[in-house]
């Protein structure tokens, strides 16, 4: 941590600044010949010192020197983390798609869409069973229900399955039907439910908030890697900016920053990262070509009937298509599309 | 709803929009004569068939004509919602000022705390128990310790208590010794918090997600009304915008704006607007001059020692002069600073 | 034009409406049934309007049904606009890389990244004399002797050159040695600027600006094809966000968005999108895979001596490694690299 | 300037960057203990050592820790700057207010809103002749025949006149009729014309941009400062956010930080930072709350027909009725409304 002085300190502010370092068990070092006072923290500093100095008379400004994230981050971790559940690996030289329906509305829905994506080439399939909705008044997804029928089509189609959590207390539910655990972006700084999946030790999906800038999103994983809970996947699903045509604006940036910064993969949702499904195949590419790891991607047999996000999801037919432009820039990147489970018959 | 068509679209196209309606059982009117096809949707729309019919082919844009929010709305409910409580009114034509330290530390600091803000002209103390932080290795509040603290203080100086609540099953616990259950800008969509702060009868404290729009700000509240619980006070407390010398920018314009179309109160938090200490007291007189009905401040006996939030805390003297610079902003606006509660000896 | 009036608005108020509507020479329709009153507009109502009828007592809102541009829109103009330059097309079936250093510093830099990008596939040289610098104090470019620099290594590799003007009475000046005008992202909305290149009849390069909505943007180009310059290349640059890692955030989504509402050709420039030569590629890479007609690339024989923006510009060999990558991203897309003109002896 | 390096970094990366330093004619110092190795800079360092240290490879993040302003910032020039002319003084102890039309339509209207603005405390004209609109369909305004009108009217009503400039060739005719040069927001970073305009003598309103942190407002500023105009007047007036109820959101933060960080007085135009004017009022107090130095007013005799942004003008009576609730603000703040100037009759 270094403390940055303003010009014409009095020695009185100076001194106030290095003994409140000192209290805190740390030594300091104040270099000679810079343009001004400048206070080298030497140790192990707590997060809230930072504050601390920052609010001492003369102070300009405090900077840290060391991220305040350490399992997320690649410099204590060099190795890329991959996830791996039943043959599917998330993170390594395989490009994974999660596809699926926003909402489970029925079996028989999810059943034709786990036949469709994964015929396509999808490894995961993904449908919404609680679903956080801006207004009370919408559909708010089927429950358990939901994750029974879930479970049940997983199993039928071979297909880990990813699925939402919204609050603490249904952790436990959910990763009984669950393969993956989903954190929505507006729960990506819900720190209690945060500490619970990291309990568990089922791999977590954990989106981008709305307006999470990179750090903040590192940091939310770090509540998850914290409780030993190593499987984190981190998925780039749009930022709010104050363009209004399509719902968010994908930070395609964050795919070769988050590379390089942390070991975690990430995928990218450009359903939700743009809400428009013309713009939903163009942005897919466009997330793998930047390096990403996989795709999480909303389909459905009728969009137009949708109880949920329909605007935003492919028919089987742009699904397939999408699926075809894909391998190529799979290729480009060095990268190949996973291959779908083959089922054995006993 | 009103459904624009792309110039040129086909009369098949049109059908296939008015169908869609006519099977949601409404009915269509279509204008002659404007620049483009239009077409009018009769009878009360449920929220999903926007997204449905803006999805189909030919369709340019669908434009609702009614806000989705209806209990928050002052179009619905003219009057002004005043919150009362043991003597303390918000809403109405007294300024409410509520103040304490950012976290509770020891019964010691919260006392001292609330006999200064107290003396000063507050009526309300804040403090917090369960604490949102960014990081896993910062202090996250006493938890249950911090509440008996909190109630205990708060019955000494007979000053009615906020304190914020970060998981359902912690709702009751909360309820059982706040007055005022706050609800964090990072919880503002955890929709199983609103669902269950709206099922007790104590009034909600409502922040402001930091990249929540007004809509979206009112529809949270929609959570917590439609659960039948009509107290809740709306908090602006900072947006995330580029600018970064700030934390955040405080949306003063969202005060005059909730005023208009909302008739629930209005208090704004410019200790989490700004982040610093010296911007503090500009803008909370910024605030009250825009017409918020209150103020939520942080104070704290030694800012540079805090646990959490120092360099936003105001000192006792700092606290003091802006009370009294607030009271002539207050009368022109022709409201006055409620006055705190007169202890009576049994 | 469709004007919403509140609920419970009066019969005087919808008269105002009406009456004013009627001044301007249109004709008003109000259908029946709707949830609220609701009165059409029809015939071609000026821009001024909208903003009149919103300022009127009983008004909710006033929802514009025609876009404000015209020829820029797609709608009007359903083909694919082509820019063609000396054997280069822009807009076609060809993806067109332009690269260069940022400014030109002396003829011997420009002359060998000149060569090398031309040898790595580079078809268009990009390099500023006249530079928008943020503070005063930086390297303002070389002016004129810039532009002679430019036009000689230019002629000399075949290379048909692209810089920017800065200024309205410069734009003779920079017309006579570039092959395409640039207008930087500061100054898209100078409107003077704009309309003295929309005067000339050389191709203009339109970097969005950093926090121009897409409508804006393309109101800007309508500046340029209004004065009958109909050669006009639009440039997402990245967009102002709250993310601060890197410098601005791409807005990848508005590439296919463009392709959807506009005829003109569009290009991304990750070099600056980014400002950090690490994030280039993938970002020139997603680019194309999103539908991109090309880039615009900063190259430097030695980035770290570079007079301007040298942490964001390729070594040689990395743009030689990007291009490889390129070719198969733009199969995928069904385009090709466009080819370097080959010198033909005299 | 201090460069951080990476964790691990080799010496050679190391040895590569002090090398840099030393190039440049400057020394370095290296402390030892620190958590990784931090290299100092000693010295006055260029703007583009910055960028040229952080491209080299071993370096995490350079920190400046100087301000890149100097002329514009508090710490070289501590006491207040004043712009004095005719006798209004701008940025002292009086709150000026600066009103009128948003563009120039007749001598009628102009003078008939002079006349009504000053009977009601106004001190300054304002008035558009030269009008920046988004679409090129829209009003320009009257050009050089509405300078004539501005400074007839000016000098009728014994008010000094502030306009805006949008081109480099047009400032000395601008300067020939106007008091106050206003350089709009989409101008703020057009440094041809900010060179210019530093170049006249004239005062200069500087609004800040749309998307401009306030580092850049500065530096915008430095660019007049530079040329030797010492008369800036810094003008907030709404930044784009992702919020739209209204048109931008006012950044009422930046007022008490320009306060802290500059000595150049700053206004707020509450008109252009909301668009509605039922907002106007209650931004205008609160920024004379939280400090500014005086308003930039639109006012209209008939907000309903005006030519340009009818919307957020004022009537006459609702200006009246703000200028008596801003009178006990200003006190709060221990300022007074500037007296309008008395006609002395000859």
């Amino acid at each position: 941590m270094i403390v940055i002085m303003r010009i014409g300190c009095s020695q009185d502010e100076i001194s106030r600044v290095t003994n409140r370092i000192v209290d805190a068990g740390l030594r300091v070092y104040i270099p000679h010949g810079v343009e001004r006072t400048v206070i080298g923290v030497v140790g192990q500093a707590f997060p809230g010192l930072r504050d601390a100095l920052e609010s001492l008379p003369g102070v300009d400004q405090v900077i840290p020197v060391t991220k305040p994230y350490q399992l997320a981050s690649r410099e204590f971790h060099p190795e890329d983390t991959i996830v791996e559940l039943d043959g599917v690996t998330i993170g390594g030289s395989e490009i994974v798609v999660m596809a699926g329906p926003c909402a489970v509305e029925s079996e028989e829905q999810l059943l034709l869409t786990a036949q469709a994506v994964k015929a396509a080439g999808a490894t995961v399939l993904r449908g919404g069973a609680f679903k956080p909705r801006t207004s009370p008044y919408e559909f708010r997804g089927l429950g358990e229900r939901g994750l029974r029928i879930l479970a049940q089509v997983g199993e039928e189609t071979q297909m880990p399955i990813v699925t939402e959590v919204m609050a603490p207390h249904d952790v436990d539910l959910v990763a009984r039907y669950a393969d993956i655990l989903q954190i929505g972006s507006r729960n990506m700084q819900n720190f209690v439910l945060l500490d619970e999946v990291g309990r568990t030790r089922k791999p977590v999906l954990l989106k981008r908030g709305l307006s999470a800038n990179i750090q903040e999103w590192l940091l939310a994983a770090e509540y998850v890697l914290v409780q030993g809970n190593e499987q984190v996947i981190l998925c780039e699903r749009g930022i709010r900016t104050f363009e209004n045509y399509s719902r968010n604006t994908m930070d395609i940036n964050a795919i070769p920053i988050i590379e390089k910064v942390s070991h975690l993969p990430i995928i990218a949702d450009p359903s939700h990262a743009t809400g428009k499904w013309y713009l939903v195949s163009p942005l897919a590419l466009a997330a793998v070509a930047a390096g990403a790891d996989g795709l999480l991607i909303e389909v459905h047999p009728n969009p137009d009937m949708a109880l949920a996000d329909g605007p935003q999801s492919l028919t089987f037919d742009n699904f397939r298509l999408l699926m075809s432009q894909l391998q190529p820039i799979a290729e480009a990147r060095s990268r190949k599309l996973a291959m779908p489970a083959v089922r054995v018959n006993p």
